[in-house]
């Protein structure tokens, strides 16, 4: 039987402030390149007033996956935890506008945190550096977590980011469990290599225990499985989980599933701003897994639609994918 | 003597938020092609509700001029109200990183009118809807007016969308006394032909009094100085202001000056997003005036500047203007 949706997301739901900036301003400002870092309320004030002008686009990892394949007409929903102001009601609409389901209340509005906001710094080269404020998307726990659209699940799909907040990893198994117990699956993304090293037992219990399909790049296949190289983390990783994909930039993406190992190439494109590339890889994936397709072509959609999103700046897809993959040949 | 500042704004402070939508999107909801209809906080929120996915980029037609300006190095303020709210903070920020002066307080948070924002639905032709709640902009009047500031302005420029507010003429007069009894002049932008329609002898009356340079583009011009033709209304204008500037579009831009006239010619480009391109092309005008170029040059320089801001999605530039100056051996 069809479930209600393909793909339910949880994640770290946030604003993104992209704005372009020479290579030293990173430097100057205490910025590591091409990672994520947390930062509390008082160094985002600061680092926004040093930055130049802005531009705002919905964000959130997890976020941005959703949003890619309601944008290829799947069947979505997404919680993730804003506050009742003008950030949270560009994040809400921008996803119920892409056509995803998104019913997390809203928190009320008042003092303290505000909507979670990420000051995606770009340079030349179209690496971006991210400096995320959790705000409210902090507070994510259990009882965000509604069993019955958890239940109502085909795949579940967690971000690894969100690992970060104790209560978002028991709302994690509340999800899972609920989604499980009606025959769903799961897949998690590992984020973030620095996110693996402060929980990885936490990561590899989950992982172990539960994950379906796992989704990671390079540098998090390295952190999670460590081994001499890729094709020995891969085989590491296979043995505990059923669909293990890892993207490779420049070269694609491989996929190690039932003892077979398949690689897509990557879509070469102008690289203007790389933020969502993995997000967007996952949309195709998970769109392709979901209608049927095989895992080579849907290693092949998740590199068309990652093509599309580092070809400009903001981390949602702007060309219509579904054009994009029958100009591809893949529908 | 230099002054502190060769140019100071005054307009409505507002966020635009921006969205690609098809032809009929329009039709289906009302919204009037090609022009900037006010709308209220309800109207608002429901077509915001029916747009697609939107990124957010700060705006205000003669805020976009001051940024263009800033841009180029020139010494700026601006004046326009807005609320202490995120997109208060947002349209501060973006101002202020640009490197323009922004010193208008902030009204205080609390219930009521928010920071005003403008949806602009962008369609497959580039061009642009404007749909403005004006907000707290609405609200500005003659005590958010330093007359210390306009003293130090050699120029002035107003932004004609701000005659629907009765305190706002109040605080153009209190602006433009200032500015003139310190030696300085003032320049408007007519801004919208329906807008011209509401007020029209208030335009008319500040325009005979007080303007030494007129902005417009050709449907404004028509509405003010209706006539034959363009040349025809283009020497009505001048029989009343010192410098008139009529933008064209594709054919560029004339000037009238001193008894000559000028034409500049556009600067091909491929029209991604028409938003701005009058408020930018006002910013290359008067960098180029209060840096001492002939008219000629000053229409060119607004000509580049516009291509540039049609170029891509937002009304504030991207590229560096001055390279840009550079390349057209304009400087």
């Amino acid at each position: 039987m069809k479930k209600k949706f393909q793909v339910v997301g949880i994640g770290n739901a946030m604003v993104d402030i992209l704005s372009h900036v020479p290579e030293d301003f990173l430097r100057a400002n205490g910025v590591e390149k091409g990672i994520m870092q947390l930062i509390d309320m008082q160094r985002a004030a600061d680092l926004y007033g040093r930055m130049g002008p802005a531009r705002e686009v919905s964000g959130g990892s997890a976020a941005n996956t959703i949003a890619g394949i309601a944008a290829l007409g799947g069947r979505t929903a997404y919680v993730g935890k804003v506050k009742d102001d003008q950030l949270g009601a560009i994040f809400a609409h921008d996803l119920r506008a892409q056509g995803a389901i998104y019913e997390t209340p809203l928190a009320p509005a008042g003092p303290g945190a505000e909507t979670g906001r990420c000051m995606v710094l770009v340079t030349p080269d179209g690496e971006r550096s991210l400096n995320t404020y959790l705000g409210w998307s902090e507070f994510l726990g259990p009882d965000d977590v509604d069993p019955a659209m958890m239940a109502s699940a085909e795949w579940l799909y967690l971000e690894g980011y969100r690992f970060d907040g104790p209560d978002s990893k028991a709302a994690f198994a509340k999800a899972i469990k609920a989604c499980k117990g009606a025959g769903g699956r799961v897949s998690l993304t590992l984020s973030d290599p620095f996110c693996i090293e402060r929980h990885r037992d936490d990561f590899h219990e989950m992982i172990r225990d539960h994950v379906d399909l796992l989704f990671c790049n390079m540098q998090e296949m390295q952190a999670m499985y460590p081994a001499a190289n890729l094709d020995a983390s891969l085989k590491l990783a296979a043995r505990e989980v059923e669909i293990v994909v890892c993207t490779a930039s420049e070269n694609g993406a491989y996929v190690m599933n039932g003892g077979g190992r398949e690689h897509a190439h990557a879509v070469p494109t102008d690289i203007v701003d790389a933020t969502g590339a993995g997000d967007l890889f996952a949309s195709g994936f998970l769109y392709g897994l979901t209608a049927g397709f095989d895992m080579l072509t849907c290693a092949r959609m998740g590199c068309v639609a990652a093509a599309e999103v580092i070809s400009h700046i903001g981390a949602r897809p702007e060309a219509d994918l579904m054009e994009l993959y029958r100009d591809h040949g893949l529908i």
